[in-house]
Order: C-alpha cells, then sequence, then structure tokens
C-alpha cells in the first residue's frame, strides 16, 4: 500500500512525472477530478472515472500508459486490467494517407459528423516519425480546432517516445481505456510510409486510405502493400474545380483495386470522393463504414480479424515485456552504456557485450 | 561433458536433427570430416575445421546456427565466440534487387571474376519470403552452376525458418564463420522488398543494386529507401541490342541519385552498366567496390559504420536472446498454446494471456 501511495504521489508531484512531451490535457478540469487530486487516485479511481467516462482521469491513465517509469507502467497494466471488460465494443478505424492529403482535416470533418449522429469518437494517432524527430502528428492539435471543442471527441497526440513497436502496443492499450470510458468510435491515424501502416492494421477493424488527385500519377508512391491493406480509399479534396480530376483518381482506384485478389473479408474495397471543407461525401463515407461492419460481423471476418489480432497482442505484449524487464534492470542500467561504448569502440564484438548483459541480467535480477 | 557428448550423438544421429529444410551439404565429404564424425565434433573441432577452410565443416556450424534447438544453438554460440578473433577481414557486400533483375547470372557471373582475382568467396541470403514460404532465394542453387563448383566459392542458402529479425541475426553469425573461414569476400543477397534490406543494410560495407532498363519507367517500383542505401546500382542485361537502353537507364539513375542528399560516407553512389551474360562490365564493378572500401576506409567511414553496426547486433542478440529463453522455456512451451487457443477463442484478452505466460516464466525458471 504504501508502494501505491508513493507512486501516486510521484505521479501527481509533476516533475517527478517522466510522461512524454507534447501530450496536452484537456481544457476541463472535472469536480470529480479536483476532489481526486487531493486524495491521490487508485486503481479503483481510475477505473471509475474512466467507467464515468471523465476524460480528464482517462488523459491521466493514459500518460500512465506513456510513462517511462516502470511504476506508472504496472499502474497502468492494473488499469487496463480493470477495463478489460467494458473495452471492445468500439468500431476501430485506421486513417491512412501521405502529408498533404488532408488527414487532419478530413478526421475533423468526418469527426464532427460521427459524433453529430451520437457517436463518441477518440482520435488516436501511431506516428513513426516519433522515434527520430520525437516529433506528433497530432502535436499541432490547432489543425482540429472544432473537433477539440467538441465534447464529444477526445483527440490524443501519439507518444513521442519509444520503437514503433512500443508505441504500438501504447496505443493499442490506449484503445482499451478509450472504450471503457465510452468512446464506440476511434481512429487511429498514420502517415502512409509502410511500418507504421502494418502496426495500425493489427489493431482496427477498418483501414481507410485517404487520398488527393494528382496529375495523372495518383498510383504512383502507394506501396502495393498499404494498396492491399485499404478497405477503403477517399479521394479528398474533391471540390471546386478538382472535381473532375478527383473522379477520375476514383476511377484509377477502381481499376488498380481490381487488380487486386479479393481480400479474406469478402469485401470488395469501396472508393470514394469528398470534401472535408464542403463537407460532401463525408456521410457517404461513414454510411461505407457501416457497411463494412455489418458485412464482416455477418460473414464472421469482424470477429475472426479481431482474434487473430489478439493473438498477435499477446506475443506483441510477451515481447515487449521481457524487453522492458531487461533494458529496466538496475544492474543492467547500469551497465549497459559501458559495454555499449566497449562496442562501438571495438573493443569488444557485439556477441560478447551481449551474452555478458544477459549474463548480468541472469545473476542479478 | 556427457551433456556435449549426448548433444553431439543427437546431432549427427541424423533424424533427430531439427534443421531448416533445404540446406544442402557441399557434395566433397573430405577426410577431416570423415575422421570427426566417428568420434563427435567438440567447439575445438570446429574451431580447427574452420579455421582450415573446410567447408563441410563451417556448413555444419551453420546448421548448428539455423537450428530450432537450443542445444545447438548454445554450441553455436560457442564456436562463434572462438571464431570472433578471426573474423572482421572480409568485405561485406550487400546485394538487392527486384526479382528478374537477374541477381543470380550477376552474383555468379561477377562472383566467377572475384574468385578468379584471388579472393575466396561465401555467397549467402537473406531471404523475406522464408517467414511465409518457407521458400529460398538461393535454394535453387542450380541457377549458380559454375559458382557452385567453384573451389573457391562457397554457397549457403537462406536459413528458411524463424522471422527475418531470426534469420538476419543468423546470417551474421554465419558471416563471423565464413570470416574465420578464410573467406575475404561475402555476398549477402536479398530481394527488393523493403525490410530485409535494411537487414541486410545492418551488416554490410556495401550495399549494390542490381536494375535492369525497362520502358522509360525505370524508377518506379523502387522504393525511395532502398534508393538511399544503395552505394553502387549495376544495370544488368546491357547486351545485344539493349545496350542503348541500359545506358539510359543508367542516365536516369545517375539523376535520380544526384537528388539525393550526400550520404554520411561522403561516397557519391556510381552507377554502372553490366552484362552478366557476356561478362562485360563486371570487373569495373568489383574495380569500384575496391575504390568505395578503400576510400571509406581513409576517411573513417568503415570502421565507424562498422562499429555502429556492432552496436546494432549487440542490442539484436539481447533482443533475440531473451526471447529464445521465455519460448524455449519448458513451462511456456506446455502452456503457449493453450493461451493462444483461449485468446483465438476470445476467453481471455491478448494482456491477461501475456500477463500469465509471464508470471509461469518467472516462476518456472
Amino acid at each position: 500500500m504504501e508502494h501505491y501511495e508513493k507512486q501516486h504521489k510521484e505521479h501527481f508531484s509533476g516533475s517527478a512525472l517522466a510522461v512524454n512531451s507534447g501530450v496536452e490535457q484537456p481544457p476541463v478540469v472535472s469536480p470529480y477530478f479536483k476532489k481526486v487530486k487531493r486524495r491521490q487516485l487508485s486503481v479503483d479511481d481510475y477505473m471509475k472515472g474512466i467507467l464515468e467516462g471523465n476524460t480528464t482521469v482517462l488523459s491521466q491513465a493514459i500518460t500512465l500508459i506513456e510513462s517511462l517509469r516502470p511504476e506508472h507502467y504496472e499502474l497502468s497494466q492494473k488499469i487496463i486490467e480493470k477495463c478489460l471488460p467494458y473495452s471492445g465494443k468500439s468500431v476501430r478505424i485506421g486513417i491512412t494517407g501521405v502529408p498533404g492529403a488532408g488527414k487532419s482535416t478530413f478526421i475533423e470533418a468526418i469527426g464532427n459528423k460521427v459524433t453529430n449522429l451520437g457517436h463518441k469518437l477518440a482520435v488516436l494517432a501511431i506516428d513513426p516519425s516519433s522515434e527520430k524527430s520525437k516529433g506528433s502528428i497530432l502535436g499541432d492539435k490547432t489543425r482540429m480546432e472544432t473537433l477539440v471543442h467538441n465534447e464529444k471527441a477526445f483527440i490524443r497526440p501519439s507518444p513521442s517516445a519509444g520503437s514503433l513497436g512500443g508505441v504500438a502496443r501504447k496505443t493499442r492499450e490506449t484503445v482499451i481505456l478509450c472504450e471503457a470510458a465510452g468512446f464506440d468510435v476511434i481512429f487511429i491515424e498514420t502517415v502512409g510510409v509502410g511500418q507504421s501502416e502494418t502496426a495500425v492494421h493489427s489493431m482496427v477493424d477498418l483501414f481507410l486510405m485517404i487520398q488527393i488527385s494528382g496529375a495523372g500519377d495518383e498510383l504512383q508512391g502507394i506501396k502495393r502493400g498499404i494498396m492491399e491493406m485499404a478497405d477503403m480509399v477517399a479521394i479528398n479534396k474533391a471540390d471546386g474545380d478538382n472535381i473532375q480530376r478527383a473522379n477520375l483518381t476514383k476511377a484509377h482506384f477502381v481499376n488498380a483495386l481490381n487488380l487486386f485478389p479479393m481480400p479474406e473479408s469478402k469485401w470488395k474495397p469501396r472508393v470514394y470522393t469528398c470534401s472535408s471543407i464542403e463537407g460532401t461525401g463525408l456521410l457517404d463515407i461513414w454510411s461505407g463504414v457501416e457497411d463494412f461492419i455489418r458485412f464482416t460481423r455477418e460473414n464472421g471476418y469482424y470477429q475472426k480479424n479481431r482474434n487473430r489480432q489478439a493473438k498477435y497482442w499477446m506475443y506483441e505484449t510477451i515481447n515487449d515485456a521481457l524487453k522492458e524487464r531487461f533494458y529496466q534492470n538496475e544492474e543492467v542500467k547500469n551497465q549497459l552504456a559501458f559495454f555499449e561504448r566497449k562496442v562501438l569502440d571495438n573493443e569488444i564484438s557485439s556477441f560478447i557485450a551481449a551474452r555478458e548483459l544477459l549474463r548480468i541480467y541472469s545473476e542479478k535480477k
């Protein structure tokens, strides 16, 4: 008990909290949060707040998931476990598209339509650039101004530290909490660069690719593997004198998608045009999403896909935990830099260094 | 000692050996091997055979690396450690190219030139298709008929089981053994599909991309990331009435490569044309390889790159070993299928399953 009080104190002391940068808290401070802040949050407090749909508590719990401190990680796992029975009921949608396709504008425009239909929407992101630049796609939340202030929407920037695998796991865990908080539509945004699509694909029910019409070479630069993942394609910016071009691009995509074999879902990918600025085509896309979900639920693919994803995440979680335990081990932490230096200076081989560190780990844990 | 005799017995008993399929042994059975086969190979036997350049013993040692049995893995690690002081002295060259570019023919043609110059050549492969199809690029060794019978060349198909990461580590370890056996030029072949290039790139000094001339759209389909890795490009099949097109393609590549910023090596990537069938251009390419090695050795990039790769492999080796220990744990092996089934049947969540398996592992090891 003392242990938990200690970590809660640290958690709320602010400066001691090793959270990722760029994670902004929602502007509203609820009375619930004020109250619990004084008496420290227990796992049950977190769960209660999340189940009540309190986004401040939800944000705090997500911060624990993203924290680099082992005690925060442990606490987050307890919260996730409590929330699990209340999760799984959302429609999870992956959204990809090259920079410039207008993803943020699209998400904002369709997001507001979706909440108007009575849904609660959470927007998450997996940002592969985070590995290098520590940046975040959604860090620039000003691009989603109206959605940020939409009470039925919750926007969470990408965790900005760690490997893609780690970020993906954290996003997957965040989905659980958002679902427990009553969000029944989850968007997971990424950019079109390959590996992050695969990660997103492993946690969503439907994959939507945003495209814009180009100068006749629309299909160039789109990787075959990403095309193959798409259940739906939306040609954005179909407005003004761009409408004809967008329709042409749509035709190109329909042709291109016809070249692929029928996917396992038996769902023939659909291509739409839309304008995020004029708001046209968005409800058609949403209706397409509903068709997809109905279709795959009926033919059993929906559940099969989710179960397979769960199996994948079982292995990912194990592999992550094994690394976590190793690299968080005190003795390993003390020795890692030393051995890394020796390897970089060519004094010992990578294999010997690895063996020594593994020996230290086996002996000292 | 008993333990080792046991595993050696198993190793040579044939049927008990869990090696990968498609791994063919060299046709020559040396007197050395005949002798040691009777009295079982010790770590020192392996080392002695390898240092003598005995390719039969080398092949057996590589088979241990590729074996899925933990005791073989342990033995292979001991052999590698003994061989380490004798490794590192080869020129390691990654060779990539889309299927149809004539990689095998190219490797055979330039390989014979390289051995004629007095080098000993080992040809290895990282085959990403192995994950799904269990196939092997070099499985079809008949395509390298003359190289197979070249006494100064050693061809080893890709290990055909395990993840790309595992296959990559095994290939990296195989490089060590080949170097200790006196091979001073190592080719590591892969196909142009992204992740495997990154893996190969992490273990070679020079990256060579094989291309053929197409119908004006030569640069299409080549991923930017792979282009950026290339230190040299060879336009293959520059023969007959294809010479002019090959020269045009070369010009396109020169232009395209000019668009990239100067790489850290300060080596400006070169583009060559060649014909594997007519044997033209191959010695120019080899001379380019020598230029590259000289240039990067002089400016320090060569060693810096190798040290950085060593650091990378320290982490990869650790991460692989952590997984190896977990998934080879007897109790985990007994329970894994059970939990996987429960997750697939949606009876428990992936997180709970992972936690339970991790708990079993922590308690039972």
